[in-house]
């Protein structure tokens, strides 16, 4: 199994997002993507953001875009950073809920509308912390408005279990990506992943 | 000018140094090697080692030997980690001093001498923060002892100086590789420095 962790407010975990399903398609794998509230983690690790960091935060500025840059994806660092993003999160698990009956099209949803809220902040500059841009995301993938709204409650108790799931797998950072078990923490480590995909571990 | 910027406590740093030579010959170029006193720099930054940290300490260890692994390089994490680092490398400043008068010799003397210092921390398990270790580094690459002693008070106030031109130049990391003036941190970052040589900047 390959999982993706990420908070929406996480530019590196947007800049995985990209990425990781061509790798997986590449060895006939899928990912399984899972949004949490990072923030909550860092309270147990005592991690701050890369850009509240003295000194850390132009370099963090500046290696994003680098880093959007050498993959080819469209990167604008958002005015208002970091933000919020318990409504986005929750409207995914609102969207993915129907998945565990084993709709495959809903997993496929959820995804897309992750997608289209990433692209809503690290392009659009529009914050993950509302419902509004949770709303026009879901409707952009097709969601139904009031399905949406009426599995939010559940969205929002899924997202606090996944969340405090991360908490007891020590899933720490954004994007924290699983390859059978195997923890890789940030899009650096993506190229690792790829030969860890070809050999099956080294 | 292609400068790495690193710490003798660095396991990151170590294994970029085992890299970043046979990267420059590539594109012919030369790496100029700069070893400071991180611990110093982290006292603005407010950083702490990554082993220290709850839940990442687990994962550095990890990703460590991982990566040694994926790079094809001999590495033990040290039972004592992270260690003081100013013996060894105000040795290195000791040996470099030469160096100003131009004769490219005595850089690569140098040069020789951190990878000796890094090899006995981070494959031998010896710390570098004795002078004993600095003298045996020294001797094993050729350095008069004598010599070596003469120029130590020398060393250190180098290092003193480099220390404090990394906290102007905000180099809150090792390794820190600046080429050609973009600063490149971790060495996770190899891949894209390769890039920046053959592409002159992307």
């Amino acid at each position: 199994m390959i999982e993706l962790w990420f908070d929406f407010s996480s530019p590196y975990g947007y800049l995985a997002s990209t990425q990781i399903d061509a790798i997986a398609r590449r060895h006939a794998r899928e990912v399984v993507w899972k949004p949490f509230l990072l923030g909550a983690v860092m309270k147990v690790t005592g991690a701050v953001p890369l850009v509240a960091v003295p000194m850390k935060a132009d370099y963090a500025r500046r290696d994003l875009a680098r880093t959007a840059r050498h993959l080819g994806v469209p990167f604008a660092m958002p005015a208002r950073f970091p933000s919020a993003s318990r409504p986005t999160a929750a409207g995914f698990w609102a969207i993915a809920s129907g998945a565990s009956s084993g709709d495959g099209g809903v997993a496929e949803q959820a995804r897309a509308y992750a997608r289209a809220v990433y692209r809503m902040y690290f392009v659009e500059g529009r914050t993950p912390d509302s419902q509004e841009v949770a709303l026009e995301a879901a409707a952009s993938v097709g969601v139904d408005r009031d399905r949406f709204l009426a599995a939010l409650a559940a969205g929002h108790a899924k997202l606090d279990a996944v969340t405090d799931e991360a908490k007891q797998r020590a899933i720490f950072g954004s994007p924290f990506i699983i390859v059978d078990g195997e923890p890789f923490w940030g899009a650096d480590r993506l190229p690792m992943i790829e030969r860890w995909l070809e050999t099956g571990g080294f």
